[in-house]
């Protein structure tokens, strides 16, 4: 019988992340290359275009720049390393195009798809994540994950780690800060979260985080679990442990 | 093998008003009335409930008023029809909350559960209806119906008809008028949404639309179908038959 972690008596309510932190994205997107590419260079690739479009949010966000469409942000970001840092490899538009799309379909990571479903049958299941609409509908719908409402920058008018971006979210859902658990893969947004008064669970992944260490992460959040073996019973098994919550073999109706 | 009628080549999406479309509010909130006053009399209350609530969004709409939040404007007139219309019955404090509060619990019309996951399969569903988020996840989680997303007035800042609210749902999903089909028991929604470029399919309800001739609208909507007899080949069934979807059995997974 598994219990509840005391300190989270009284969650109601859950926000994701949504990209790195339910989706693996880092195999779509390292598909979407073509083949003449070395796997390990497009392995790169991809993990220094999603680094790339951190920074970019960051950065439009640090200079209070309204959100910009994802697929084109992904656009320039990836023309630009290919002209500089992989500039030993060239992409025809229809190829850089093709790239671009395949963010808009992933799979869910294995802990993800097996556990949301227990937890929303306790739990309001909310997307909170820097895109837009169009993009998390796509990624809803491809990696077949039931959320009750999907928040994106887009739709809000904020960007995460903007404190407004998760009060509005919130407000909208007529939840209370204390009652609200943030998961993500990235401390940024856990940080962020917590300054608001979520409790946070932050979920390691191997292609979220790099530049991170995990050492200080675990100091700034209130839980940590480890989701990259890829299997079932890491990261969300992980946090579905913290509320008390069995996964049994059979999944709620 | 069902054929599609040939006007609804192209659609990809489908946006569904909600309550009174996809849920059978009048049972739910006939039965939240205490059981001393008759049953003949708490069905007339709560279908003088629901009207006087249309003619309130739009009096606040004509008068440019932004959307109030829905469990307010419930309060406010129940208070009044029962100072009013149904003077003779008096209603405690918590027993007009307990009425109010019952608008967020529904069941869906059997011709909704049946066939909305069916259409699905092959297109994307949308709620786009007055009223707040909150009470739109409430109805969505107890009616177990799956929507793509969620769109309310609140959230847009937007009430219907006003155009821009379909619109900007539509910029939301990056669909075109002539991809959009809605679905509404409503015949004001279903002008304004014609009045936009979208087609338009009418369901008739025993509970909406009361003092409309339906004549008239057949003549304003692109289709109609009957919605009334409370059975799983109704209504939602009706639409799937112009849009060629089978309805076998098995649901799609």
């Amino acid at each position: 019988m598994a219990m509840m972690d005391p300190s989270l008596q009284g969650i109601t309510t859950i926000f994701f992340d949504f990209m790195g932190t339910c989706l693996d994205w880092h195999t779509g997107v390292t598909a979407s290359f073509p083949d003449r590419i070395p796997l390990s260079t497009r392995t790169q690739l991809s993990l220094a275009w999603r680094e790339s479009f951190f920074a970019d949010i960051h950065s439009r966000f640090e200079k209070g720049l309204p959100p910009e469409d994802i697929d084109r942000t992904h656009a320039r970001l990836l023309a630009q390393l290919l002209e500089h840092e992989f500039g030993d490899w060239s992409l025809s538009e229809a190829e850089q195009a093709a790239a671009v799309r395949s963010w808009h379909a992933m799979r869910a990571w294995p802990d993800i798809s097996m556990t949301l479903q227990h937890l929303r049958a306790k739990y309001e299941v909310y997307v909170v994540a820097n895109g837009t609409t169009r993009l998390q509908v796509d990624l809803a719908r491809s990696s077949n994950l039931h959320f009750d409402m999907l928040f994106s920058s887009q739709l809000l008018g904020l960007t995460k780690p903007d404190p407004n971006f998760y009060l509005r979210a919130l407000d909208l859902v007529a939840a209370r800060p204390h009652e609200t658990l943030m998961v993500a893969a990235h401390a940024y947004d856990l940080r962020a979260a917590k300054d608001v008064g979520f409790k946070t669970v932050y979920i390691q992944r191997e292609t979220e985080d790099l530049s991170e260490s995990m050492d200080q992460v675990k100091r700034d959040v209130h839980f940590f679990v480890d989701g990259r073996d890829g299997s079932t019973s890491c990261g969300l098994a992980g946090v579905a442990a913290l509320l008390g919550v069995e996964l049994e073999d059979k999944l709620p109706v």
